[in-house]
């Protein structure tokens, strides 16, 4: 016995929660799709306003929003005509997103695409094996079955360790 | 070494995407913090309504949208008072949106709460110990680190294979 004893949600007092926290802070989809495509190194206006058919406006809004937000940081490069354009990039806490983008994915190509829809293979480029997103052990780093989750208090709990 | 060619976004012909794909399917914040809540065992409207602090109008609206993506059931149960209202429980689909709320909240535990803010830890109720997202060998079950990351085409490259 482990001596776990899972929340109660009905009784649980109010307190900030940081799944309503990250869905205001990263905006609506056309946010989240341009986290993919920087990720995916569409870094340009351009580039981006091609590939996601979005309009410039709307696109300057939600670069801005991510700016603002600490999840991309402009940063200028130079063209072949010479002039000084901005680019973006991810900052760690963008790239700290990837888990989010990476179980969208894993979870639209299975419900969402259909039998003939090309999916993309996430894979180690060293090895080439497929790579999946899975709840491990933190300490043991073994999978741990979803029917054995919970959730419990912890006051000292602290924001998770980087790995 | 592998034989892995990454994709090259720029020139990658337009498909179907799984995030925009499952954004879609979800629809807004609202309908992602009601999976959230229905999935810590919160399932019925008035419930709903208070936890959420929503308009009925609007939780209305989005637990239709939820059973019409498949993501939600509404099961009758009878009140104390002997009328059968619904309640509203996640399908399988909908289960399998576990890991998009809890990269959700990983992300917004390290960069949305403060210091002194209470956060949960999702631990394994067997041992107590914590429990985490990782990204991991399909094949070996081993952490795999980001920057080994890359996407390829199916047809491409088979698992494991070599050049």
């Amino acid at each position: 016995m482990s001596g776990v004893e899972p929340v109660d949600w009905a009784t649980l007092p109010p307190r900030p929660c940081p799944v309503a926290g990250s869905l205001d802070l990263l905006g609506d989809r056309w946010s989240i799709l341009v986290v993919r495509d920087v990720m995916n190194g569409v870094r340009r206006f351009d580039d981006l306003v091609t590939r996601l058919a979005v309009s410039r406006a709307t696109l300057a809004d939600r670069l801005r929003r991510l700016v603002t937000a600490g999840i991309l940081v402009p940063a200028p490069y130079q063209t072949d005509g010479g002039r000084i354009r901005e680019e973006y990039r991810l900052t760690e806490k963008g790239w700290d997103l990837r888990n989010v983008l990476i179980a969208l994915r894993e979870w639209g190509d299975r419900y969402v695409l259909g039998e003939g829809d090309t999916r993309l293979r996430l894979v180690d480029r060293e090895t080439g094996h497929d790579v999946r997103l899975r709840l491990v052990d933190a300490e043991t780093g073994k999978a741990v079955e979803a029917r054995r989750l919970a959730h419990v208090t912890d006051p000292a709990a602290r924001p998770g360790r980087r790995r």
